[in-house]
C-alpha cells in the first residue's frame, strides 16, 4: 500500500489552434496531462520517452510537483514526440494537421523498481501491446485504468481486448464505445464492454459530461459549466488524472471514493480547458478544485418527494 | 389558485419507422404527448385542432386521463395532421419524410373559460405568432413554459423574441440554442437567452440529458440510463409534460421544486421512449414515476469530502 500513481503515456509538443488563440510547441502529451492533474493529489511516477529537445522548464515544472521522472527515457539526439491539431468554433473534435512520433515510434515503457510498486495504474492512449507490456511490468496495483482510442480499435484490436480483460476501469468515449461494440445504445454498449472484463466503464462524452457504469451500478455527472472553453487538448487526460490521483489520495477504491473521484476527474477537465496547454491545471489548487466539486455536487443535487404523496396522486 | 394545465399544441397522426419497428397514423403530437405525460400528476386542458378522422380511442383515453378536451376544435370534414418520420440506429434526429399540416394550416387558438385560468401553461412548438395568441388569452398564469424548433429561430424570429420576453420557461434543445444566439458556448448562449426574458432556461439535450439555468444557478442532470429505446418521438414533449405536471402537483415554482420538476421530466422523457407513440406513457404509473425519480435521484449522488482533508494536501 503506497498509494502512489504511475502513469504511462506520451509527453508532447503541441501546436494547437482554437478561436481564442494559437500555441507552438507547447507541453502536451496524455502523459503530462495526466501527470500534472493527478499530482495536484498524490505523487506519480510517469513513464514516457521525449527527445533531448524537450524543454527543461517543463520536466522541472512536473518534477516540483511530485512527478517522479526516473522512468522517462531522453534519447539523445531524438526529436520528442509533437501534435499539431484545430478545433472550430463548437470545440468539438480536433482536427489532427500533423503528427510525428518521432522518438515515441520506438518507445517500450521500462518500469524503474518504483514504479512497479505503484498502487494505481493509468495507462494513457498508447499502442495497447505497450499497455500490455507495462502491465507485465507492475507489481500488483490496486486499481488499473486505461484509454484507448478509435485507431487502435480498428487496428490492434486483439491487442485491446487482451488490456480490456486485464483491467479495473476501461475508459473511453461514447463514440469509441460505440465502436468498439457495434451498438448504439449506450448502456447495451457499456454492458458488453463489462463482459470483456474491466469492473468499471468510465463513459466520457465531451461537454456532455461522463458516466462511471459497473454490472449493477450507474452513476452520471454532466460537465461542469464554463462560460470559457480556451483549448478542450487533453481534457480526458486531466480527467482520467483527477479521477486516479484522488482514488491515491483517499487510499479507497469503494463505489463511495470511485463517485467522488469521477466528480474530481470532471472538475479537474474542466480547469484544464479553461487555457491552452497545462497552464490552468498547473495553477489550480487543492482549494479550487475542491471548491469547484462541491460546486457541482450542488449543481446536480434535488430533494426526495415523499413517496405517500406522489403515489396516492 | 387551481394547480391546473394548459397545453397547446398539435394532435397528430404519426407514421414512424425506426430501427425496432413500424407504426402507421399512430397517436401523436405534442400536444398529446405533454398532455398524457402531465395528466399523470395534474389536471390537464389541451387546446389543438384535430379534423373528424381521428381517432375517438385517442380522445376517450385523454378523457379517461383527465384531460379537457373542450378545447380542441373538431374540424368537420376536416383531416388531422399527419407527420412521418424515421430515425436511423443512433436514435438520434428523425428525418422527415412527410409533413402534412391538414387543418393545422388553420389552427387559431381559442381557449374555453377553463383553459384561460390554468395557473401553469405549456405552449408546446407551434408558431410563434399563435404562442403569442395563447398568452393574450390566459389570465394570470403563474408559471408559462415554452417549447420551439430550428425553423421558428430562422423564419419567425421576431415573434419568438416576443414570446420568450413573455415567458418564466423557455424551453430548447442545445442546437437550438446555439442557432438563436449564434452563440457556441452553452453557459454563454444560455445567459443570452435568460437577457431576452424567461427566468429559467431548459436546455434539452437528448440523450445527454437536460439542464436548467437560471442567471445564478445552474442545474443539470444526465439522462436516465435505458437499455431499450424504441422512438425517440415526443421525447422532448413528454419531458415538458412531466416538467410543467409536477409543478401543478406540488403547487410551487421554487428552485427545489423546478428541479425536481426537471427530474421528473427526465423520467417521464425515458418512459416515453421505451415504446412507440404514447403507448407507455399511458401504462406508466406514478408509482413508476417516482421509482425512476428516487434512481435517478441515487445516480447522481456523491458524498462530500472534508474540506480540511483535501485543502492541506
Amino acid at each position: 500500500m503506497n498509494n502512489e500513481v504511475l502513469i504511462v503515456g506520451s509527453l508532447a509538443l503541441d501546436t494547437v489552434e482554437t478561436p481564442f488563440g494559437r500555441v507552438e510547441e507547447a507541453l502536451g502529451g496524455a502523459g503530462v496531462y495526466a501527470a500534472t492533474a493527478a499530482s495536484l493529489l498524490a505523487p506519480v511516477h510517469l513513464v514516457g520517452v521525449i527527445g533531448d529537445d524537450f524543454p527543461q522548464e517543463a520536466l522541472d515544472n512536473l518534477t516540483q510537483r511530485g512527478v517522479s521522472l526516473e522512468g522517462v527515457e531522453v534519447i539523445k539526439g531524438g526529436k520528442s514526440f509533437r501534435w499539431s491539431g484545430r478545433y472550430e468554433y463548437d470545440m468539438g473534435e480536433a482536427s489532427t494537421l500533423d503528427t510525428q512520433l518521432n522518438v515515441f515510434a520506438d518507445f517500450d515503457p521500462v518500469l524503474p523498481e518504483a514504479a512497479r510498486q505503484c498502487d494505481f495504474v493509468f495507462l494513457a492512449n498508447i499502442l495497447p501491446s505497450l499497455q500490455l507490456r507495462v502491465l507485465e511490468q507492475v507489481d500488483q496495483p490496486r486499481l488499473t485504468v486505461c484509454d484507448t482510442m478509435n485507431f487502435w480499435i480498428e487496428n490492434a484490436r486483439d491487442d485491446l481486448l487482451e488490456v480490456l480483460s486485464r483491467v479495473e476501469v476501461a475508459a473511453m468515449n461514447d463514440a469509441e464505445l460505440r465502436q468498439l461494440t457495434g451498438q448504439p445504445n449506450l448502456a447495451r454498449a457499456a454492458a458488453e464492454v463489462l463482459e470483456m472484463g474491466p469492473k468499471y466503464l468510465i463513459i466520457k462524452k465531451g461537454e456532455y459530461g461522463a458516466s462511471l457504469v459497473s454490472c449493477d451500478r450507474h452513476f452520471a455527472l454532466p460537465c461542469y459549466p464554463l462560460a470559457t472553453v480556451i483549448d478542450p487538448t487533453g481534457a480526458g487526460d486531466s480527467f482520467a488524472g483527477g479521477f486516479i490521483g484522488f482514488l491515491a489520495w483517499s487510499g479507497k477504491v469503494g463505489d463511495e471514493q470511485l463517485r467522488q473521484a469521477l466528480a474530481i476527474g470532471t472538475v479537474t477537465a474542466s480547469a484544464c480547458v479553461e487555457d491552452f496547454s497545462v497552464d490552468e491545471l498547473r495553477r489550480l489548487t487543492a482549494e479550487e478544485l475542491y471548491e469547484r466539486f462541491e460546486a457541482l455536487r450542488g449543481m446536480v443535487a434535488f430533494a426526495e418527494i415523499p413517496r405517500e404523496d406522489i403515489c396516492t396522486t
